[in-house]
């Protein structure tokens, strides 16, 4: 049994009757149930069984809430550089849902025209704790690190080509980031960072 | 101006007298003042100008502490593997007082002998965050995120010789970590590990 | 001719009618057969010829088992973490077998939930060899050879995602174990671990 | 005979009496004479010989001009993060100056602190090509690129540690910096990115 | 809005509506477009809506040119060692047409029948900027630059195998190439060396 | 408390007095003391407490044996290449006989004169398991893995230069032997090596 | 115009009418000649055109002699390890072949079954030049190496998984090799081994 | 004993009283003795001994010439960069000396200046085989290959800084060099080169 509150299925390796075999086996406790990394079939899967279950095809992701869910207080905001690195953006929004969080997503605010940065500073400054998603040199991270004064946890994607090794480049931008305070998950780990975000949310 | 409440000095590339000059500059403004990677000859200089800052040889640090510090109500844990990763831990540790937390320090229970782990669990606990320190495999960041609830951040060392080059095996185990919610900073980066942790403790 | 007793295809490069001659050949001389790495296809093509031979899909492997065979006194465990690893187990599940060694096999005993190890560990420990097999991070093996007396093969598995780098970070936190006896094969490959192991299970 | 002006030395694998025979040699010519990557004792047997000769200690060079020089209409601008830089930022200076550019260089101004980059941006603006000197995550570069409309050409330096890998992380974040306009040369090479900028400032 | 004049879409992950949408969004406005990195499919969509926008399948490009363009004085030259680096040369060739330069393209002069290049010399001379597109072992920059006392961009391709390391050999040959002037841009960026090339070339 | 019997002090990140000190509070206890990575400095000090221990430079180590060791009724053979592997082959060594076990060292055997391993064939076949020491190459571990019928145990050295990488190519050299029933330790890890050889010669 | 005799295409990055046309322009002309790495496809369309040539579909070959060819009085040999090597076995063989070489192919002599090479050792010392070719761990180069005084230039293969790196531990192997004469060519590159040995055998 | 006639010592990793014990014994046998990778220390101890001995400090080796030795019909050429690899081309002069060929050293050919080596081209086309000497971009092996048509051994030096990784660069770039008939060996490793060129020069 995993510590935390929602089940979650991790469906990588999974064929599509073991993920909805897991997926109802778990609803029929009661649970709030997300499901990531879930191919299109197995989704069909799901939602066949629970029709009420919310797809998210860009972030790869199921969700399914039972019972009523007492929001966060504070804010968790995701931000990110433009629409290529949105499946990842996808996958840590329906975490910090699923785990019961408020939260906010800013996206298309890269550093090559950072005035949009600036434009939503004040909002991104309200929550409490910063997820980061950045691919190619992930520059963002250090950027905003430098800005807010909340725990940044960055999450390296591997958008890009060339020189950027599959994420190893953002990876490498955000471990050496000179801006304080700034932590990092695996490349393209929405999930992490989201349980992560969600764990400091709610302390 | 930095984010953050006392100010710090990395010292790596600067030479003595510019460290010793920074220091006085920062602390004749009343700031608490923390240098880190300090060499044993600035730190003399510090020391010098500086009776009462106190002098940690293995973290490599120099902190002066002015004015009364307000402590946090809630604890930072640093646990770690073994007597060679503690120049980092001394740096964690070093940082995390200097930002205002209380703190306990668990070290020696590598994953090799996992019962030391276990005796020293219900301390762990009781922080609010936790800081794994741990070179060569880098495993005691996995098995304790297993073992908690909280936010848990790794630093991988450079400890270690062949195959750990230098400390990214023990950045990679931490990187692809399958307990949620560990986020992971630079090899041997216990500073950022501690100003990461103060964050979080103090929210 | 070969080392050892059955005889041993390693079919990953070779064409399906190539894969059914050589089987065949080896079959004709009264030899118990393995075959590793095999294709559905080839898989499919070798039953038609020996339909009583064991076909394993997960692990890969046709064995054909011709003659009485004597099973040894000690039993190999072999130990993994998760459903993703399951073929990698199956092919070091199946040779070991095909060498006439008692096995248990114990999966799903991850670090990041350590209580199901330890609830395995006796069974564990009544193995002459371990074989323990992990992907991600792969810290199992070194949390178990800190628990067990025996000697500990350990394979890394190309299970993960990002900086897992397709096994190198399993890889490296196995050859940087800091628990004493462990030693390791190459990625993904469970018949080397299991040949290793029944080559001292049966000294 | 070499493209360009002055006549440049490269002192990095030549011995002392090989640098000062060189410089002595290329001087009485006539030419300007710039000795790059020059040793404490190989300076001090030039300047011996060449007592009107600047010494930059900080950039390991020395720079001989001889007759009059005319300056370019335009200026060159070498921007940097912080202090640990300064010895590359000072070998470009120092080659800048060699080739006959107008320089300023502006200093200090990491993307930690951005409001520091900003207030000099006017400056930089006044360039024709501007130099971006970076260590750590080198993010300087790719914000910068988003906020002029020159040339920009980027100089990974090795300042850092842990996953800096002396100076890669740098490097790829330049790479694959998502301003366009970005153009890279090797780690710690201040000499190719002042002459690289010099050839373009005289167009 | 970017820097420069014409709009570029770069469409490596966006799906075919998007791009024919953000396509039409800026070309009503009356802006020269160029998409790059364009499927087949998408570029289809695209011309249904602008017949007169021209497609290059090599380059993968489309551009819409809206209004008369002025010339730029000066000339590019695009220099390539052979027929596998075309489709980066392509997307060369379209940016800096697309941008309003002249240009030469000078293909098949690779190290290997240098003579071939000593050929082209004069005409390559005549160009303000030569970006140099090269694969395999990337050796043409690094003489090129030796014999011109212009600007050299330098792209290196994934072109080649084995150790070639999916373009990583000519991109370490360019960041280490022993002739001044030198500058790189990342593996295959065709697109960001034209760019660069154009700032430039308009300066 | 350590598994295994005799107590082992790995001094590489200890200073001289901590390594004279736990050495001191073992040997009280009566237990058999083996340090390894022990310094000139470290060894002179344990030897002057104890001055029946014994030192052996080449192998970094120093043993002291209280009370009388039974030894075991099987071999273990060391093999390697050359002089420049002695100092792992020593470490082993020393391990293998504090342990308890009967040793032979055949040393100078390396592939590029195979006729010396053919000569040393017989007596390397009396072992139980085998330790293959090599560095450069490594190719001593798969000829004589194909060559007996023993668990081989594949020590790469940090011996080398150029594309050696520290012991890398040995490294990856053995863990893709083609010959069955080959694991492989850590670069220059002769003790682990030992350590696992010996829990195998004990079964 | 190329150096060496016959004329030889490079298939990889052309399409089926390139590949066509190409060949009829350099046969027209009277010219032997190779293409290397060609699709099947394409190698029909040639075939179509001229119905003598001979077409390797393991070597991906296909070549056209045209008048007669006087043979070399020296041998080269071609020596590889096992099956999975066969298709850089065949590359290499054409291409000695249509070079006007005489040539002994020895395959299936791994190292893991040293005797088979010995008994083709006679054969192997009558060529003038041995071009090794072997994947996985690459040994055979090493230990042919010590056993013959005639040039060896080995291929390394991209046959292997995990550790082998899609070829490079091999690589590695042979670039250490710790006997003396051995060459080394790219991974899997056949044709390269084949055109230095030819040039060698025909001095 | 090694194939080929004078004996070799590589020195690398002996101590003095080692070098000077084996040199003398191989001398006293009647043998010509080359010591290669020899420190000053050893070479004096050698010469104490042998007087008549040559030292090549730059090269380090040390060559003792006994009885009259026959010069090959044929000159091998060693053809070079720069004043940089000048230790490298040492160690490949001396040991082709030493193995009895005659030998032409062209060096500071670097293909910046690429018309210094078209004037040396008549005189290294007299060679019966090459060897280029070159670090950095190792450009150098490509360009000649494609100007001779004799066997080209290239020998990358750890020469550079920053991204030519010690020596990595100039490896891999000759690796895939796209003239045909360059092979390779391992970065800095002259005494490969001229061993392998001395066997070819006496077929
Ligand atoms: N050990 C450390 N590693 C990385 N960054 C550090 C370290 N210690 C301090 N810093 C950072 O360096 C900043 C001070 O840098 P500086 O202004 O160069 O002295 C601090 O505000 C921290 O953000
Ligand atoms: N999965 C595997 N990975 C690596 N080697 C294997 C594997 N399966 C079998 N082998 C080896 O491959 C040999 C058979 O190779 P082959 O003669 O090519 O079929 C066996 O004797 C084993 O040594
Ligand atoms: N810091 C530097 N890094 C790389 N190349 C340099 C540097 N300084 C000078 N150079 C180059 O080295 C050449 C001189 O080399 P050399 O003839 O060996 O003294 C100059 O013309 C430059 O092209
Ligand atoms: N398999 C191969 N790998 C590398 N280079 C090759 C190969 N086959 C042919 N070549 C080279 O490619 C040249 C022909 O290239 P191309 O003109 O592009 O067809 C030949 O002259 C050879 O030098
Ligand atoms: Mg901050
Ligand atoms: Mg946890
Ligand atoms: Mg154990
Ligand atoms: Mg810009
Ligand atoms: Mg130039
Ligand atoms: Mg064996
Ligand atoms: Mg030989
Ligand atoms: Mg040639």
């Amino acid at each position: 049994e995993r510590v935390g509150y929602p089940e979650v299925i991790y469906c990588e390796h999974k064929t599509t009757p073991q993920v909805a075999a897991i997926f109802k086996a778990l609803a029929v406790k009661g649970h709030n149930v997300l499901a990531t990394r879930i191919s299109k079939e197995a989704a069909e899967a799901v939602l066949n069984d629970f029709p009420s279950a919310r797809y998210n095809p860009l972030g790869r992701t199921v969700a399914l809430y039972q019972g009523i869910q007492k929001e966060t207080p504070h804010k968790i905001a995701i931000v990110s550089a433009g629409t290529s690195d949105l499946n990842v953006v996808e996958e840590a929004y329906e975490t910090v849902l699923c785990f019961g969080n408020r939260v906010d997503k800013i996206v298309d605010v890269g550093v090559a025209g950072i005035h949009r940065l600036f434009n939503k500073l004040e909002l991104i400054r309200e929550a409490r704790v910063i997820i980061v998603v950045a691919g190619m040199e992930g520059a963002l991270a250090s950027v905003l690190g430098g800005l807010v004064d909340k725990p940044v946890i960055a999450v390296p994607t591997s958008v890009g080509y060339g020189a950027s090794f599959n994420g190893l480049s953002a990876l490498l931008t955000m471990l050496n980031s000179c801006a304080s305070g700034i932590t990092v998950v695996n490349i393209d780990n929405g999930f992490g960072a989201a349980y992560a975000a969600s764990q400091i949310n709610q302390l």
